[in-house]
């Protein structure tokens, strides 16, 4: 029974005022990256000029399995970040043309069912080479100047990795007049530069927010204990916010501060870390206990782990998304299988408790994120090293024999 | 550098002839349940006639992954298993007409680039519930018209757990005079009754059969493994057959006679056990230098999976595939991360040697099939009893305590 | 070589204020279990007048292996917890026997080489009981009678959960002139009622321990930084004692606030934790640079881990072990194997990277302590009903269906 | 209650006749090493005259454990093995001084209780170097002398990787007329140059030998079926005798054909695979099940793992041995444990169905045998270069970077 939520149609903060689960949808450059359509290094979104169908069937799944904001596919196209790595590109594609086609694609997707669409901007290359408040928020306007005439229906400011940063996107985007989200990719220890969860929070509050978060880096459980953190750190101050959610879909229990972008799987041997539909209910379970409303996804969530989120809130929410139509209450449509042991796995107990194999057994269940061979101290110094050319990192590697 | 190869629009058998390898396309059912089309359990094909988009764009991302086959989504789409487990597709669709837009969509992507076309059928519940020839031959034959009426370009018997089954299939398809190719779902163990994979393969090509070997089931290395043992058994017999591979991308090292059904992993919590592409990329020089030259994947395989085949094998076939453009050699595109730790994994020796970790410390390496305490004898005698009702299924559990 | 230190028959303190390094011995209800002459549950040690020769060879083999102290096996042989539990014991002995027995035997084999005998209490069953001070302190002093009778060099008060016990020991153990050592079984998240580490070592000390520490119920690496939180507790407290460190040689990274007991392993499954020499040559080097000057082993601990601890110090120390001389400096020995690939193996590089397996393939990495289906409400139901019979337990196991 | 069995005071062969268990010992080198009594490398059994007290106490523990005979310590004593590897000991001893040694000390032991004295020969460097027959017969006839010189009870020629090398050792032995057994360190794959176990087991009985089977090198399980197959090839033979085995105490499920030995893990670092007293209750049951009446242990056995054996096997025999005072059926012992959740494990089910973690999230569950580097042609031309001297193998190691 596929039911549309009482409130079709309206604005995000009226949804999340009245108290409703608002679900979000996955992540684009990882889904398209395995599709085909996004290069992995740059991971620069062109795919919405050069291939259209195929960003827009992504949008399209989301929706159906339950979505109710679909994210523009702008991730990394700001000028600068698409000027910088844009060369591989075949032919020159402008930013504008990419972030416009981008809000396009969004649209008329959203328009095919309840969803919102928001225009996204992320953490820039200018702000780690420079860090001139002036020419960062100079990226961020052009960007806006896009969703502005595009019209999406919210702003969200997400991966950040500096609070600093993450403030100055918040300034910008609040000069529209929309309601804006911020998130950023930290987890429990904080930024980069050692603010805590908590403060994150109330700077981002200050700077106009109404919705905080956290996205991408962590795993399900981190993230959502670090939104409960920044909780804490808004009551604390007396502040108030709604609290967003959109973590990864891999396990990364042993990641550092970096989240996983250190382990030494990143970003392709990740597969067995990804996460099953019934990790994510577990997810979609914790945030809401927290308080959590606006949840949803980021890097490895494909549509059957949003759908997952809408299954398990289900009864909260009173209705169950289209793509529910091709699924069972945790497992029962397995009721129909051939082999009568597998029908016997159509129950809740029984996924809820796996504990999956992965068939691997020369591989460790734990990564050193270190392990190949960079010491913390190397790994410092490389970081101070961002400009450092390839070349210089290679002469590096060979005289330290990292 | 993305070229055609010479046989550009040769037939199937005129490629295998020439020495030319041939890349197979990955599996529907999975990918498009993910995706919110397909319902685990019945695993039934309605999406052609509910949702082309989605069909068509999963076909396309295989072709732009390097696939020269693009098989007809018709798994499981007899008229005997259609109606047994159909009930639940909201409007009733015929057979024939699942079928029949199968064909065309395959068809329709196929004229985007370098594809033929292939029509498939698998096994069918009449051949375990009567065993009678005629009527399991006039299940398949109802297929075929269908098939011919779209003049698909070859025919594939896949998914044969008995190889009498497959005998027939083949027997069937042969009466259309176009090539037919025949892989069963079986292990270096041999089929359900214990034939063994070479003497399969001689009868699939006493049957008719051109291209022979196994799909479904087993992991890479365990297909590789038992068409290993089919080219045996065909050279013994001095038979001459063209080898294929189109196995699962799960690791499955710890499953029993009737694969992967059987891990309690078993369909939903198979994401830990997920290959990498650099797993693929071993598969396809290890099934190339077995001798096999028709080389794909089914349950589990991405569109990057099949890319990885293409990237593999390119210095044989002298050009890579048109998704290539996003992706690099061995991790080479990294050099573009931001990061200079993730920059230094741009190179074939650091994800040849990784041992990718689960970041589920709880979780064993290797399953117990029989894990969710079905004893040996049990699942005999459930297996006996498969024309059981769910009901009589439910008591026997209850007071057996599985 | 096998040297004699400069301070050979010198006390323990003027060892420690020497800055020499004093190696103690390992656990012996462990090992004495293993060999036959412990009961695991009750744990107490009538052995030392059952069988006093394999109390004695098992003192000479901590002896040989480097060990300067030697612990007398006095390890809960309280008089009020050999009533409780002493039953089974075939002929009754009574607590004084037992003790003084192990003060000979210890004494014995001192004198075959370079150590000092230290008279051990730990925590008393009426401390739980009663925790009446006069009640607990009569105890102590029965105990320690022995001691002064069988004049031991110094004495030891270990494996103490509540560091209001512990203190009310080493007020005791004062009043003999003797030096008194205090060791507490916790680990970083300080004592049963919360008191940390910092607070623990300053209450010890101010009670009158010269030298205090950790022992038991954690692994080396998470004693060793109990140890120094204790020593920065000290710090901050403006006072001074010895360090010393005895850990299992157990890997606990998985275990609560009551340390290895809480485990589902324990204890008849902690085979898979055991530490190899390698670890524990780590741990040696890392106590002795926390600053950790009375290093040695509990529970777990065998000779050859003992050993470990004197070869890893034997650059610092000067001298090797009588054992040593049949071992090697990192597996040098090994360069006279019949096999060549063993042969090979002789180096410090391929040991001090050496990931060891399991064999297990169905075994986790890490434990769920509660795993057997006791929750924390539960384990705290029964924890404060600690007078419960096993009766009544079996029947709150039966109705709660634990 | 602890009850002689009928059969005290007569032969190994009348006890086994009449249908009844014998319990064997367990590892010496192993057990002797951890203790510090013995060389990793060397592995000779020189202690027997250097310290005699440590040979004659691990004696009386398995012998409490239920030991009905006693191996003389005598591994590796043959001269040719003692003078090539011997000059490490401080004073030279005689060959004949540690083998007449080791006996009297297993007499005097066996003295202590219900226990035969076994005289054991072992494979050879004069095999290896020369596979000469008469001088390796002479070999094997010098220790003979001393074992008819001390009367043991009878034979066993244990641990041969070549069956042509048994059959020599069992057609000296047979010459003293006492009973002999024959045991080989061969899995089921057969001996090093490819004789199955079945062939192996028939040409031992028919050079003489009234007890056969395998010892060390694999694990329980891997062993008890290469004695099953042993089996097999009497009966194939119509060929009758005693069915033995003593296997390792480490879990070797992923090594080869030569055993734990090519494990990375070996000799330092196979802790994780140390079996629990359960795993051995198993394999006693499954040894049992299969035929096998001659049940002890190799490298790695404690003597809690004899213990083990005698208590599985208590209700076949009647009676407990002397050590299970100390211990409880499956554990129930610990229902005087301290804390009531360890009360809780008192119970069978509970350690029959613990999968043991390691505490390790690091490690792998299971190793690659190769793993250091040396491929298996490299280790192939290792061991065909047995002569090679040390500093010749280092050069090839620097020049093939194995």
């Amino acid at each position: 029974i596929v039911n549309l939520p009482s409130s079709f149609l309206q604005g995000i903060l009226e949804r999340l005022d009245a108290g409703e689960i608002v679900i979000g949808d996955g992540g684009f450059v990882f889904a398209l990256e395995k599709r085909g359509y996004v290069k992995a290094g740059p991971w620069t979104p062109e795919a919405t000029v050069e291939h259209p169908e195929a960003v827009r069937q992504l949008h399209r799944e989301f929706l159906r399995a339950g979505a109710n904001v679909l994210q523009t596919f702008t991730f990394y196209a700001s000028e600068d970040k698409l000027e910088n790595r844009g060369n591989y590109v075949a032919e020159k594609i402008s930013c504008q043309k990419v972030n416009e086609a981008a809000c396009d694609i969004a649209r008329e997707v959203a328009n095919e069912g309840d969803a919102l669409v928001a225009g996204g901007v992320s953490q820039t290359p200018s702000y780690l080479s420079c860090k001139d408040k002036t020419e960062v928020k100079a990226v961020f306007r052009k960007q806006l100047e896009v969703f502005m005439k595009k019209n999406v229906d919210f702003l969200i400011a997400e991966y950040f990795e500096h609070v600093e940063e993450a403030v100055w996107a918040v300034e910008v985007l609040k000069e529209s007049g929309k309601p804006v989200a911020a998130t950023m990719c930290i987890g429990p220890e904080g930024d980069m530069h050692g603010v805590s969860p908590g403060q994150c929070a109330v700077q981002l509050v200050k700077a106009g927010a109404s919705i905080i978060g956290v996205n991408c880096h962590f795993d399900p459980d981190t993230c959502v204990e670090a939104v409960r953190l920044m909780k804490e750190g808004l009551q604390a101050a007396k502040l108030k916010a709604h609290l967003m959610c959109q973590p990864l879909a891999f396990h990364t229990p042993d990641c550092g501060k970096q989240g996983f972008i250190d382990l030494p799987e990143f970003p392709f041997g990740l597969e067995p870390r990804i996460a099953t539909r019934w990790d994510i209910q577990k997810y979609a379970r914790k945030a809401y206990d927290v308080g959590i409303r606006f949840i949803g996804g980021c890097c490895g969530f494909e549509p059957y782990h949003i759908r997952a989120i809408a299954e398990e809130l289900a009864p909260e929410r009173g209705f169950l998304p289209e793509a529910s139509e091709k699924h069972g209450n945790w497992g029962d449509n397995l009721s129909m299988h051939t082999k009568p042991w597998v029908r016997a796995r159509a129950r809740k107990e029984y996924w809820e408790n796996l504990k999956p194999a992965s068939g691997r057994p020369y591989c460790p269940c734990m990564s050193k994120p270190d392990g190949w061979g960079v010491t913390k101290g190397a790994k410092e110094l490389m970081q101070q090293k961002e400009a450092t050319t390839e070349q210089q990192l290679k002469e590096l590697f060979q005289k330290k024999k990292f």
